[in-house]
Formats: structure tokens, C-alpha cells, sequence
């Protein structure tokens, strides 16, 4: 069932002992919600506690910073910036069917949650995690600012993509108005490159082909080239953007394995055409302007098929 | 002398037949300032010409869409974003000793003008136009603003840099709120490689080399491979941002061979070491984070110098 604004923050003001889920390989936004949420939640003498597949990366660490794990029976389950519960990832098996609230904003959303606040119109979840807290709260702590900050700036590739609204901006002066390190925050999600991400982008570069006259940009990053360079997966997350701002470019795609046989296929296009539809024909979602999906297979065959569906939407 | 909003907003109000000039190599700010000052004092009914070094990269095109050349004696000359004459640029030496008003935010701005209005707190020279622009009529136009926009947005790399400031992402909300194609901007000025821009990248990367136990990172481009890529000067414009963002990276140097013998440094630090300072030790200048100087000699000899210098600092 759908909710609004105000019953959102009802429900959260009335139940305790909150877990929060974040999607897998979670980003900026996911933990800037969860956080924002937690540090909100807390400060109301409640219970919270956030949950993930695995290790949140290093580079968000400054968000949790004043984070303390408490064990305790979930008495209400929130997910924030998840469309599906195919994204909770794995071991999460054990929430779906028990989401009490989802907050999200992409249009994907399954309605898996007993009750969701849905907001398409955002360019992150953070925007409307911002509006609960405040009809929590009638204000919002610098702490969780910071967190609404770096979901509402990494969401909109720090203020340069479409969706970026006026929100997103009025968020970012208040940040600065109160001397929040928003800088700190840009610095260490757009400005930062690790010798094995220089490596590994040096390299993916000169892999770099053209398809379909020059309208589609794909990059096919092998397993063999990953454990080469020591670059981690994250390592590869600025290549998407970089193939699709070629000029001439509608489409750029890169192509990693990041399991022997396992390719996770990363799509940026100029919001037409839509890439969560190309990405829906192998199981996969997002936005119109960025969208991602798994395949199974060779690389070769894999980079085939790509190409090949993408050929039928330019 | 030095003056303030109100009597620079005066003096514009008062004078007719206005030359504004843009630094050489213009950028979206100093261009910026001077098409939105273009409509602004040409809605007064003004005549008003913007004056630059040689012709205006065809990127910026979208600003002077609606500008209109008038040939007129100056009444009035405006320097806009113009630190010191010897940045006119060739062929403006005319103007030396007979600028009227300069707008400006470089703390090294050498007082050139009859009157100068300086604030080194902004991220862009724009940002004291825009409030001009309001103090003269109370209002801006989405022309105008567009400019504006482009101005603040290009200063502080999208709104990534440390010297954002919360009324440069009003200025954005506004615009946004106004429909104002902001993304259209961003696509041009960050979006947008072309491909003569991605295979001199590619290679430039290649070409990438660590010193001061990797506390420096620096290019050099000749004068020969810009030729053999056909790439054009303004397609490294990314490169100097992109030496810094390294990990462990305090220095970022970009030195490319502009013409035979002639080299244009630029150089980026996370505002410590002072990269104005470091540059000033060749004659040049700019900001604490962002500065650039021109060295004359063979390659390899610019470069030891450059990096003997930078090793002083870090």
C-alpha cells in the first residue's frame, strides 16, 4: 500500500527497535537514508540498527562514524532506496515478506512493503528521507544532514545530471550555511582515485570500443584483468559515466565479471534511450539515464547480446 | 581604487556604451559574467559589446545565442574575472589604463582599474554579478541567469569544489526552479568529450608519472602529440583535475606544449600547498587550489624545474 509524508513519520515515531536496509553493493544514497534515518531515530531514545549484505565500503566510513551496532529483535523493518527485494542481496532472504515501510524513489518499485513511500520526482531517496525527518523533527541534525548530503550528491553525480532538482541544491546550502565538510564528502565519492583505480581506468580505456556507428561505447572488464591490477569492483564505478559522455555517444555499457561467468553490465545513456528498459530484457532495472542488470555466459557472448539489444533501442 | 555593490551597480546604471572584456582563454565564468551583464544593461537600453582576446570556444555558444554586435566608441569599460592586465590577452593592450570597472574574486587582483569591486569569498566572479544584477533591477532574467549559472557551475567544478559556496546552489535552485535548462549547460562543460578529447586523454594517461613518492603527479603533453591526435588545447581542460583526484596526490601538474618551446603549466592542489604561490615562482598566478604559469624551454628541462619547485612546497 502507498503512504505519504505523514504517515511515514507517524509510523516511525511509533514503533522501536528499527531495522533499516540498505540495497546491495550499497551507495551513497541507500547509506546516506539509512544513516540520516538512524542518527534521526536514536536521537528519539529509539533502537535502530542498519543492515546489509556484506561490508559497507571504506570510503562511506564517515558516515558511521558515530554508529553503534545494537543486537535486538526487529520491531519494525524500514527499506530505504530499494526497488525489489531481488536487490536486498545475499542473506537478506530473511526480510522479505517483513518490510513495514519502504521510502524509494524509482519508478521500478515493486510494492513489496506493507506500506511505501514512493516518490519518483527525486533524484535521491535522501530528498524525501529529508522531508520525514523534518516532519519528524522540525529540523535536522548536522549529522544527518551529512548523510542526506552525500545521497542527494551522489545520486545526481554532485549536482551535473538531469535529475538534479531544486531541492537537491537547497539541501547542499543549508550543508554549507552550517559549515558541514560537504567538500570532505566530494572529495572522497568524485575526487578520489586509488592507484589501482588509475590502473585499472588506464587500462579499460585503451579496451574501449565503438559500436553501432559510434552511438554505443562499450568497455568489457575481465576477471583475469580485475585480480591483475588489484582493482576492486568499486574500483571501476566513474567507467559507466565516462562511456556515455563521448560525444556521439547514446549509450555507454561497461561490461565487468565479477565472478568467473558473471558479468554485471552497467548502462548510461542520455535518458533516451531508456536504459532501465534495455536492462529489463535481461532481468535487470533502474533509471532512464542509468540502469544495470547481470548475465551469465563467455565474455564475448555476453558483450554480443549486449550490443545487439542495445542496436534495437538506438 | 576599491568599491562596492551599490556604486558599481550605479556606475553601470549611469554610463553608456559598455565594453566588457573577458580574460584570454575565456571560461564559463568570465564569460558568464559578460553575457549576463550583456542582458542585463542591454535590456536598459544600453549598447553594450563583450570584447575577448580571439573568438570564444564554440562550447560556450548556448550564452551569446541572443547577443548582438555593436560597433560604438567605449563609454565605459567593464574587466570582468580579470586579475591583472597581462591576462587581456593579445591585441587588448588598447584597453590597458582605461578600465573603468573590474569585477573580480582573485585575491591576486592587481588593482588595474579606476574602480575595482573584489570578493575573494565567492566561488565565481558570477556570483557578484548576479548581485548586481539584483541590486540594478531587483530581478534577473533567465538569460542572464542561464549565464550565471554557467559561471558558478564551471568555477566550482559543479558544485564539487571546496570553494562552493550555499549561494551558488541558490543560484542553481533558482534557476532550476525557473526551468531553466541547466543540464543542457553541464553536458557542455562536464558532460561532453569529444573524441579527439578521449584519445589524447588516453594517451596523456599513459604518459602519467608519479614524483615525491607520489605526493606529485604530472603530464606532459607536446607540442607533437597534440598535432598527431588533432586535439585541441581546451581538450585537456579535464587533465589537471584528474592528476589530483590520486590517491595520496598532493600536486597535480599538467604541462602542455602550446606552441613549439612554449609551455602552459596548470597546476592543482588541494588548496595546501598553495598552487598560486608555486606559480608564482615561474610569473604566474590563480587560486590556492587552481593555478597555472607559462615556462618557455625544452620539455624535459620545464618539467625537472616544475617538479623541483613543487618539491619545495610538499
Amino acid at each position: 500500500m502507498r503512504t505519504d509524508l505523514k504517515s511515514a513519520a507517524r509510523l516511525l515515531l511509533e514503533r522501536d527497535d528499527i531495522v533499516i536496509l540498505t540495497h546491495q553493493n550499497p551507495d551513497g544514497d541507500t547509506l546516506g537514508c539509512a544513516f540520516a534515518l538512524y542518527y534521526a531515530l536514536t536521537a528519539h531514545g529509539k533502537r535502530v540498527r542498519v543492515e546489509n549484505e556484506k561490508a559497507i565500503p571504506k570510503k562511506y566510513s564517515f558516515m558511521y562514524e558515530n554508529y553503534t551496532y545494537t543486537d535486538f529483535e526487529p520491531g519494525c523493518v524500514v527499506a530505504v532506496d530499494i526497488a525489489s527485494t531481488s536487490l536486498f542481496g545475499n542473506g537478506m532472504d530473511r526480510y522479505i515478506g517483513k518490510v513495514d515501510l519502504c521510502i524509494d524513489h524509482h519508478k521500478s518499485n515493486t510494492d513489496y512493503a506493507d506500506k511505501t513511500l514512493l516518490n519518483c520526482s527525486v533524484a535521491a531517496a535522501c530528498e524525501i528521507v529529508y522531508d520525514i525527518i523534518l516532519e519528524m523533527d522540525g529540523d535536522i541534525s548536522n549529522e544527518a544532514l551529512l548523510c542526506v548530503y552525500t545521497g542527494v550528491s551522489t545520486d545526481c553525480g554532485c549536482f551535473k545530471y538531469s535529475n538534479t532538482t531544486a531541492k537537491a541544491h537547497d539541501i547542499a546550502a543549508l550543508a554549507i550555511d552550517r559549515h558541514i565538510d560537504v567538500y570532505k564528502v566530494n572529495q572522497a565519492m568524485f575526487e578520489s582515485k586509488s592507484r589501482a583505480q588509475l590502473d585499472i581506468e588506464r587500462i579499460a580505456l585503451q579496451n574501449l570500443e565503438f559500436y553501432h556507428g559510434g552511438r554505443c561505447a562499450a568497455i568489457v572488464v575481465t576477471y583475469e584483468l580485475l585480480k591483475k591490477t588489484g582493482a576492486e569492483e568499486s574500483d571501476l564505478d566513474a567507467l559507466p559515466a565516462m562511456t556515455r559522455q563521448i560525444q556521439g555517444v547514446e549509450v555507454g555499457v561497461v561490461i565487468k565479471e565479477r565472478e568467473k561467468g558473471e558479468f554485471k553490465v552497467s548502462m548510461r545513456t542520455g535518458k533516451h534511450p531508456d536504459a532501465s528498459v534495455i536492462c529489463s530484457e535481461f532481468g535487470g532495472g533502474g533509471h532512464a539515464g542509468a540502469a544495470g542488470c547481470t548475465i551469465y555466459g563467455e565474455a564475448d557472448d555476453v558483450l554480443s547480446k549486449v550490443i545487439e539489444t542495445v542496436g534495437r533501442y538506438i
